[in-house]
Protein backbone atom coordinates (compact mmCIF):
# COMPACT_ATOMS: atom_id res chain seq x y z
CA UNK A 1 0.00 0.00 0.00
CA UNK A 2 2.60 2.53 0.92
CA UNK A 3 4.21 4.26 -2.18
CA UNK A 4 8.04 4.57 -1.92
CA UNK A 5 9.11 7.85 -3.22
CA UNK A 6 12.12 9.99 -3.63
CA UNK A 7 11.47 11.15 0.32
CA UNK A 8 10.67 8.27 2.21
CA UNK A 9 10.97 10.03 5.29
CA UNK A 10 7.81 12.16 4.41
CA UNK A 11 5.62 9.39 2.80
CA UNK A 12 6.64 7.27 5.92
CA UNK A 13 4.95 9.95 7.97
CA UNK A 14 2.42 10.45 5.70
CA UNK A 15 1.26 6.49 6.51
CA UNK A 16 2.05 6.94 10.24
CA UNK A 17 -0.23 10.00 10.47
CA UNK A 18 -2.82 7.80 8.51
CA UNK A 19 -2.61 4.28 10.72
CA UNK A 20 -2.76 6.52 13.85
CA UNK A 21 -6.28 7.66 12.72
CA UNK A 22 -7.68 4.51 11.60
CA UNK A 23 -7.12 3.37 15.15
CA UNK A 24 -8.34 6.70 16.68
CA UNK A 25 -11.48 6.77 14.57
CA UNK A 26 -11.65 3.23 15.58
CA UNK A 27 -11.07 3.84 19.35
CA UNK A 28 -12.66 7.06 19.84
CA UNK A 29 -14.97 7.44 17.29
CA UNK A 30 -14.90 10.43 15.11
CA UNK A 31 -16.25 12.81 17.53
CA UNK A 32 -13.28 11.36 20.35
CA UNK A 33 -10.52 11.97 17.64
CA UNK A 34 -8.69 15.11 17.18
CA UNK A 35 -5.87 16.43 15.04
CA UNK A 36 -3.56 16.48 17.70
CA UNK A 37 -4.22 13.13 19.27
CA UNK A 38 -3.43 11.66 15.61
CA UNK A 39 -0.28 13.86 16.05
CA UNK A 40 0.66 11.93 19.17
CA UNK A 41 -0.07 9.08 18.45
CA UNK A 42 1.96 9.04 15.37
CA UNK A 43 4.98 11.33 16.66
CA UNK A 44 4.89 14.31 14.21
CA UNK A 45 3.50 18.05 14.82
CA UNK A 46 0.10 18.99 14.59
CA UNK A 47 0.99 21.25 11.59
CA UNK A 48 1.98 18.28 9.51
CA UNK A 49 -1.06 16.57 10.08
CA UNK A 50 -2.71 19.83 8.87
CA UNK A 51 0.09 20.12 5.80
CA UNK A 52 -1.12 16.63 4.60
CA UNK A 53 -4.97 16.81 5.02
CA UNK A 54 -6.39 19.87 6.19
CA UNK A 55 -9.29 18.95 8.40
CA UNK A 56 -10.18 16.23 10.70
CA UNK A 57 -12.71 15.61 7.90
CA UNK A 58 -10.46 15.14 5.07
CA UNK A 59 -8.60 12.92 7.42
CA UNK A 60 -11.28 10.96 7.82
CA UNK A 61 -11.85 10.66 4.23
CA UNK A 62 -7.98 9.45 3.45
CA UNK A 63 -8.09 7.21 5.92
CA UNK A 64 -11.16 4.87 5.03
CA UNK A 65 -9.88 6.17 1.17
CA UNK A 66 -12.54 7.55 0.70
CA UNK A 67 -12.97 8.20 -3.21
CA UNK A 68 -13.57 11.78 -2.79
CA UNK A 69 -14.04 14.31 -0.30
CA UNK A 70 -17.20 15.24 1.07
CA UNK A 71 -16.16 18.58 1.30
CA UNK A 72 -15.11 19.72 -1.52
CA UNK A 73 -17.77 17.20 -3.98
CA UNK A 74 -21.29 18.23 -1.88
CA UNK A 75 -20.88 21.90 -1.92
CA UNK A 76 -19.98 21.96 -5.60
CA UNK A 77 -22.75 19.26 -6.44
CA UNK A 78 -25.60 20.65 -4.03
CA UNK A 79 -24.64 24.69 -4.65
CA UNK A 80 -25.48 27.16 -7.19
CA UNK A 81 -29.47 26.19 -8.10
CA UNK A 82 -31.07 23.26 -5.92
CA UNK A 83 -33.35 23.08 -8.71
CA UNK A 84 -32.02 19.85 -10.49
CA UNK A 85 -29.53 19.05 -7.15
CA UNK A 86 -31.96 15.58 -6.94
CA UNK A 87 -30.31 14.54 -10.62
CA UNK A 88 -26.79 16.03 -9.86
CA UNK A 89 -26.22 14.18 -6.50
CA UNK A 90 -27.31 10.40 -8.16
CA UNK A 91 -25.32 11.06 -11.24
CA UNK A 92 -22.55 11.83 -8.84
CA UNK A 93 -22.97 8.93 -7.04
CA UNK A 94 -23.37 6.56 -10.06
CA UNK A 95 -20.60 7.94 -11.72
CA UNK A 96 -18.02 7.12 -8.88
CA UNK A 97 -19.27 3.75 -8.34
CA UNK A 98 -19.33 2.83 -11.98
CA UNK A 99 -15.25 2.37 -11.41
CA UNK A 100 -13.81 -0.02 -9.43
CA UNK A 101 -11.29 2.70 -7.99
CA UNK A 102 -14.53 4.55 -6.78
CA UNK A 103 -16.65 1.14 -6.38
CA UNK A 104 -14.09 -0.97 -3.53
CA UNK A 105 -13.68 1.63 -1.12
CA UNK A 106 -17.51 2.58 -0.69
CA UNK A 107 -18.72 -0.76 -0.64
CA UNK A 108 -15.94 -1.69 2.13
CA UNK A 109 -16.99 0.70 4.15
CA UNK A 110 -20.54 -0.06 3.89
CA UNK A 111 -19.60 -3.44 4.92
CA UNK A 112 -17.57 -2.52 7.77
CA UNK A 113 -20.08 -0.15 8.99
CA UNK A 114 -22.41 -3.12 8.89
CA UNK A 115 -20.67 -5.55 10.42
CA UNK A 116 -19.04 -3.76 13.34
CA UNK A 117 -20.82 -2.09 15.82
CA UNK A 118 -17.64 0.44 16.38
CA UNK A 119 -17.53 1.14 12.88
CA UNK A 120 -21.00 2.43 12.15
CA UNK A 121 -20.30 4.62 15.39
CA UNK A 122 -17.83 6.09 13.41
CA UNK A 123 -19.71 6.35 10.30
CA UNK A 124 -22.64 8.10 12.08
CA UNK A 125 -20.46 10.76 13.63
CA UNK A 126 -18.51 11.44 10.12
CA UNK A 127 -22.09 11.22 8.52
CA UNK A 128 -23.79 13.03 10.81
CA UNK A 129 -20.96 15.97 11.50
CA UNK A 130 -20.07 16.49 7.56
CA UNK A 131 -22.44 15.09 5.31
CA UNK A 132 -25.76 15.60 6.87
CA UNK A 133 -25.00 19.05 8.06
CA UNK A 134 -23.10 20.02 4.54
CA UNK A 135 -26.45 18.80 3.03
CA UNK A 136 -28.24 20.22 5.49
CA UNK A 137 -26.65 24.06 5.15
CA UNK A 138 -27.84 23.63 1.01
CA UNK A 139 -31.71 23.48 2.34
CA UNK A 140 -33.09 26.36 3.82
CA UNK A 141 -35.82 24.38 5.82
CA UNK A 142 -37.37 23.67 9.21
CA UNK A 143 -36.19 19.97 8.90
CA UNK A 144 -33.24 20.08 6.97
CA UNK A 145 -31.43 17.65 9.10
CA UNK A 146 -34.35 15.09 8.14
CA UNK A 147 -34.20 16.05 4.82
CA UNK A 148 -30.58 14.66 4.59
CA UNK A 149 -30.83 11.90 6.21
CA UNK A 150 -33.92 10.59 3.69
CA UNK A 151 -31.94 11.80 0.80
CA UNK A 152 -28.80 9.38 2.24
CA UNK A 153 -31.20 6.48 3.12
CA UNK A 154 -32.42 6.26 -0.79
CA UNK A 155 -28.47 7.05 -1.94
CA UNK A 156 -27.34 4.06 0.64
CA UNK A 157 -29.82 1.71 -0.77
CA UNK A 158 -29.38 2.51 -4.29
CA UNK A 159 -25.76 1.24 -3.57
CA UNK A 160 -26.62 -1.79 -1.61
CA UNK A 161 -29.33 -2.69 -4.21
CA UNK A 162 -27.14 -2.12 -7.38
CA UNK A 163 -23.95 -2.57 -6.12
CA UNK A 164 -23.78 -4.59 -3.38
CA UNK A 165 -26.40 -7.29 -3.61
CA UNK A 166 -26.79 -6.51 -7.36
CA UNK A 167 -30.55 -7.22 -7.84
CA UNK A 168 -31.29 -7.38 -11.55
CA UNK A 169 -32.56 -4.99 -13.26
CA UNK A 170 -31.37 -2.37 -11.36
CA UNK A 171 -28.00 -3.93 -11.30
CA UNK A 172 -27.60 -3.85 -14.84
CA UNK A 173 -29.47 -0.23 -15.48
CA UNK A 174 -27.67 1.88 -17.39
CA UNK A 175 -26.43 4.73 -15.54
CA UNK A 176 -29.04 7.48 -17.11
CA UNK A 177 -31.84 5.64 -16.55
CA UNK A 178 -30.47 5.35 -12.78
CA UNK A 179 -30.42 9.14 -12.53
CA UNK A 180 -33.70 9.83 -14.02
CA UNK A 181 -35.26 6.93 -12.01
CA UNK A 182 -33.88 8.49 -8.46
CA UNK A 183 -33.03 11.67 -9.40
CA UNK A 184 -36.32 13.09 -8.60
CA UNK A 185 -36.81 11.30 -5.17
CA UNK A 186 -33.52 13.04 -4.12
CA UNK A 187 -35.19 16.33 -5.12
CA UNK A 188 -38.33 15.95 -3.41
CA UNK A 189 -36.27 14.94 -0.22
CA UNK A 190 -34.40 17.96 -0.65
CA UNK A 191 -36.86 20.96 -1.55
CA UNK A 192 -40.31 18.82 -2.25
CA UNK A 193 -42.82 18.68 0.23
CA UNK A 194 -43.04 16.15 3.21
CA UNK A 195 -45.60 17.71 5.44
CA UNK A 196 -45.95 15.58 7.97
CA UNK A 197 -42.28 15.38 8.97
CA UNK A 198 -42.04 19.70 8.80
CA UNK A 199 -45.30 19.37 11.43
CA UNK A 200 -43.82 17.06 13.56
CA UNK A 201 -40.94 18.62 13.88
CA UNK A 202 -42.83 22.36 14.99
CA UNK A 203 -45.41 20.23 17.51
CA UNK B 1 -33.44 -22.64 19.69
CA UNK B 2 -35.30 -26.05 19.27
CA UNK B 3 -38.31 -25.94 21.24
CA UNK B 4 -39.71 -29.03 23.36
CA UNK B 5 -42.87 -29.70 22.70
CA UNK B 6 -45.18 -33.17 23.19
CA UNK B 7 -43.97 -34.64 20.01
CA UNK B 8 -40.50 -34.57 19.68
CA UNK B 9 -40.66 -36.44 17.21
CA UNK B 10 -42.33 -34.12 14.27
CA UNK B 11 -39.97 -30.97 15.99
CA UNK B 12 -36.94 -33.09 15.24
CA UNK B 13 -37.87 -33.40 11.85
CA UNK B 14 -38.79 -29.66 11.29
CA UNK B 15 -35.54 -29.25 12.87
CA UNK B 16 -33.95 -31.28 10.56
CA UNK B 17 -35.33 -29.80 7.17
CA UNK B 18 -34.67 -26.57 8.17
CA UNK B 19 -30.30 -27.37 8.99
CA UNK B 20 -31.13 -29.08 5.99
CA UNK B 21 -32.48 -26.21 3.72
CA UNK B 22 -30.45 -23.58 5.55
CA UNK B 23 -27.22 -25.66 4.36
CA UNK B 24 -28.59 -26.11 0.70
CA UNK B 25 -28.93 -22.56 0.20
CA UNK B 26 -25.94 -21.24 1.30
CA UNK B 27 -24.38 -24.13 -0.84
CA UNK B 28 -26.24 -24.22 -4.28
CA UNK B 29 -27.98 -20.89 -3.78
CA UNK B 30 -31.83 -20.22 -4.27
CA UNK B 31 -31.93 -21.38 -7.62
CA UNK B 32 -30.22 -24.29 -7.15
CA UNK B 33 -32.22 -25.80 -3.82
CA UNK B 34 -35.27 -28.07 -4.40
CA UNK B 35 -37.84 -29.41 -2.07
CA UNK B 36 -36.80 -32.91 -2.71
CA UNK B 37 -33.51 -32.15 -1.93
CA UNK B 38 -34.00 -30.61 0.98
CA UNK B 39 -36.36 -33.72 2.05
CA UNK B 40 -33.15 -35.89 0.87
CA UNK B 41 -30.49 -33.88 3.00
CA UNK B 42 -32.92 -34.28 6.06
CA UNK B 43 -33.80 -37.64 5.33
CA UNK B 44 -37.93 -37.21 4.95
CA UNK B 45 -40.45 -37.51 2.70
CA UNK B 46 -40.93 -34.50 0.72
CA UNK B 47 -44.21 -34.40 1.44
CA UNK B 48 -43.25 -33.91 5.42
CA UNK B 49 -41.16 -30.54 4.02
CA UNK B 50 -44.50 -28.92 2.32
CA UNK B 51 -46.58 -29.83 4.87
CA UNK B 52 -44.61 -27.90 7.62
CA UNK B 53 -43.93 -25.08 5.35
CA UNK B 54 -45.59 -25.50 2.12
CA UNK B 55 -43.13 -23.94 -0.58
CA UNK B 56 -40.08 -23.07 -1.26
CA UNK B 57 -39.49 -19.82 -0.33
CA UNK B 58 -42.01 -20.48 2.52
CA UNK B 59 -38.83 -22.66 3.55
CA UNK B 60 -36.81 -19.96 2.94
CA UNK B 61 -38.06 -17.72 5.11
CA UNK B 62 -38.51 -20.27 7.71
CA UNK B 63 -34.33 -20.82 7.44
CA UNK B 64 -33.27 -17.29 7.42
CA UNK B 65 -36.47 -16.39 10.42
CA UNK B 66 -38.02 -14.04 8.65
CA UNK B 67 -40.33 -12.32 10.72
CA UNK B 68 -42.90 -12.65 7.56
CA UNK B 69 -43.57 -14.51 4.98
CA UNK B 70 -43.56 -12.14 1.55
CA UNK B 71 -45.81 -14.47 -0.23
CA UNK B 72 -48.89 -13.26 2.24
CA UNK B 73 -47.40 -9.89 2.85
CA UNK B 74 -47.03 -8.80 -0.26
CA UNK B 75 -50.75 -9.50 -2.00
CA UNK B 76 -52.06 -8.56 1.09
CA UNK B 77 -50.11 -4.76 1.43
CA UNK B 78 -49.76 -4.40 -2.35
CA UNK B 79 -53.24 -5.53 -3.26
CA UNK B 80 -56.40 -3.97 -4.09
CA UNK B 81 -56.12 -0.36 -4.89
CA UNK B 82 -52.41 0.47 -6.19
CA UNK B 83 -52.66 4.26 -4.84
CA UNK B 84 -51.87 4.52 -1.31
CA UNK B 85 -49.69 0.99 -1.59
CA UNK B 86 -46.81 3.02 -1.78
CA UNK B 87 -47.82 4.49 2.36
CA UNK B 88 -49.24 0.96 3.01
CA UNK B 89 -45.86 -0.75 2.34
CA UNK B 90 -43.66 1.54 4.18
CA UNK B 91 -45.93 1.37 6.76
CA UNK B 92 -45.45 -2.62 7.13
CA UNK B 93 -41.84 -2.06 7.19
CA UNK B 94 -41.34 0.15 9.80
CA UNK B 95 -44.11 -1.42 11.84
CA UNK B 96 -42.10 -4.50 11.78
CA UNK B 97 -38.83 -3.02 12.37
CA UNK B 98 -39.98 -1.41 15.62
CA UNK B 99 -39.92 -4.33 17.60
CA UNK B 100 -37.00 -6.12 18.59
CA UNK B 101 -38.27 -9.53 17.23
CA UNK B 102 -39.19 -7.89 13.39
CA UNK B 103 -35.52 -6.09 13.58
CA UNK B 104 -33.62 -8.80 14.37
CA UNK B 105 -33.67 -11.10 12.16
CA UNK B 106 -33.97 -8.36 9.13
CA UNK B 107 -31.20 -6.96 9.96
CA UNK B 108 -29.47 -10.32 10.19
CA UNK B 109 -30.26 -11.15 7.19
CA UNK B 110 -28.99 -7.79 5.63
CA UNK B 111 -25.55 -8.29 7.38
CA UNK B 112 -24.91 -11.89 5.98
CA UNK B 113 -25.87 -10.59 2.63
CA UNK B 114 -23.06 -7.56 2.97
CA UNK B 115 -20.56 -9.71 4.75
CA UNK B 116 -20.47 -13.28 2.93
CA UNK B 117 -21.09 -12.94 -1.32
CA UNK B 118 -22.86 -16.60 -0.85
CA UNK B 119 -25.67 -14.97 1.24
CA UNK B 120 -25.91 -12.04 -1.18
CA UNK B 121 -25.96 -14.17 -3.61
CA UNK B 122 -29.08 -16.44 -1.79
CA UNK B 123 -30.79 -13.31 -0.52
CA UNK B 124 -30.30 -11.93 -4.65
CA UNK B 125 -31.71 -15.10 -5.77
CA UNK B 126 -34.74 -15.13 -3.44
CA UNK B 127 -35.38 -11.13 -4.17
CA UNK B 128 -35.01 -11.81 -7.72
CA UNK B 129 -37.87 -14.78 -7.88
CA UNK B 130 -39.93 -13.80 -5.29
CA UNK B 131 -40.23 -10.14 -3.89
CA UNK B 132 -39.07 -8.55 -7.26
CA UNK B 133 -41.59 -10.93 -9.21
CA UNK B 134 -44.74 -10.54 -6.41
CA UNK B 135 -44.27 -6.71 -6.61
CA UNK B 136 -44.13 -6.50 -10.35
CA UNK B 137 -47.21 -8.67 -10.28
CA UNK B 138 -49.15 -5.95 -8.94
CA UNK B 139 -47.74 -3.23 -11.74
CA UNK B 140 -49.02 -3.41 -15.45
CA UNK B 141 -45.99 -1.67 -16.45
CA UNK B 142 -43.50 -2.64 -19.16
CA UNK B 143 -40.83 -1.50 -16.46
CA UNK B 144 -42.11 -3.63 -13.77
CA UNK B 145 -39.35 -5.73 -12.95
CA UNK B 146 -37.01 -2.14 -12.35
CA UNK B 147 -39.46 -0.40 -10.64
CA UNK B 148 -39.85 -3.33 -7.90
CA UNK B 149 -36.17 -2.89 -7.64
CA UNK B 150 -36.05 0.55 -7.02
CA UNK B 151 -39.26 0.19 -4.55
CA UNK B 152 -36.09 -2.18 -2.80
CA UNK B 153 -33.55 0.07 -3.20
CA UNK B 154 -35.26 2.82 -0.87
CA UNK B 155 -36.58 0.29 1.57
CA UNK B 156 -33.42 -1.40 2.14
CA UNK B 157 -31.54 2.26 2.45
CA UNK B 158 -34.25 2.75 5.43
CA UNK B 159 -33.40 -0.13 7.05
CA UNK B 160 -29.83 1.14 6.97
CA UNK B 161 -30.05 4.37 7.71
CA UNK B 162 -32.68 4.41 10.65
CA UNK B 163 -31.83 0.63 12.29
CA UNK B 164 -28.46 -0.20 11.39
CA UNK B 165 -26.25 2.87 10.95
CA UNK B 166 -28.74 4.82 13.17
CA UNK B 167 -28.29 8.41 11.84
CA UNK B 168 -30.40 10.85 13.31
CA UNK B 169 -32.64 12.54 12.91
CA UNK B 170 -34.50 9.66 10.67
CA UNK B 171 -32.93 7.00 13.34
CA UNK B 172 -35.54 8.62 16.19
CA UNK B 173 -38.37 10.25 13.84
CA UNK B 174 -41.35 9.35 14.51
CA UNK B 175 -43.02 5.94 12.68
CA UNK B 176 -45.88 7.85 10.97
CA UNK B 177 -43.37 10.92 10.08
CA UNK B 178 -41.12 7.99 8.05
CA UNK B 179 -44.27 6.67 6.42
CA UNK B 180 -44.94 10.19 5.23
CA UNK B 181 -42.05 10.88 4.25
CA UNK B 182 -40.79 7.80 2.33
CA UNK B 183 -44.50 6.63 1.33
CA UNK B 184 -44.38 8.98 -1.86
CA UNK B 185 -41.22 7.62 -3.17
CA UNK B 186 -42.74 4.30 -2.93
CA UNK B 187 -45.80 5.41 -4.67
CA UNK B 188 -43.53 7.32 -7.65
CA UNK B 189 -41.81 3.92 -7.96
CA UNK B 190 -44.70 1.80 -8.25
CA UNK B 191 -47.32 4.08 -10.61
CA UNK B 192 -46.08 6.97 -11.06
CA UNK B 193 -43.77 8.51 -13.97
CA UNK B 194 -40.27 7.25 -14.88
CA UNK B 195 -39.76 8.73 -18.53
CA UNK B 196 -36.46 7.74 -19.44
CA UNK B 197 -36.51 4.25 -17.91
CA UNK B 198 -39.43 3.11 -20.07
CA UNK B 199 -37.82 4.79 -22.89
CA UNK B 200 -34.33 2.85 -22.43
CA UNK B 201 -37.13 -0.51 -21.76
CA UNK B 202 -38.33 -0.34 -25.50
CA UNK B 203 -34.88 0.77 -27.10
Amino acid sequence: MARTGRRPGISGSREAILAAARSSFADQGYDGTTIRGIARDAGVDPALVRHFFGTKEEVFAAALEFPFDPATVLPSVLGGDLEGAGERLVRFLVTTLETPAGRAPILAILRSAVRYERAATVLRGFIGREVVTRVARQIERPDRELRATLVGSQLVGLVMVRYVVRVEPLASADPETVVQAVGPTIQRYLTGDLTLAERSLQS
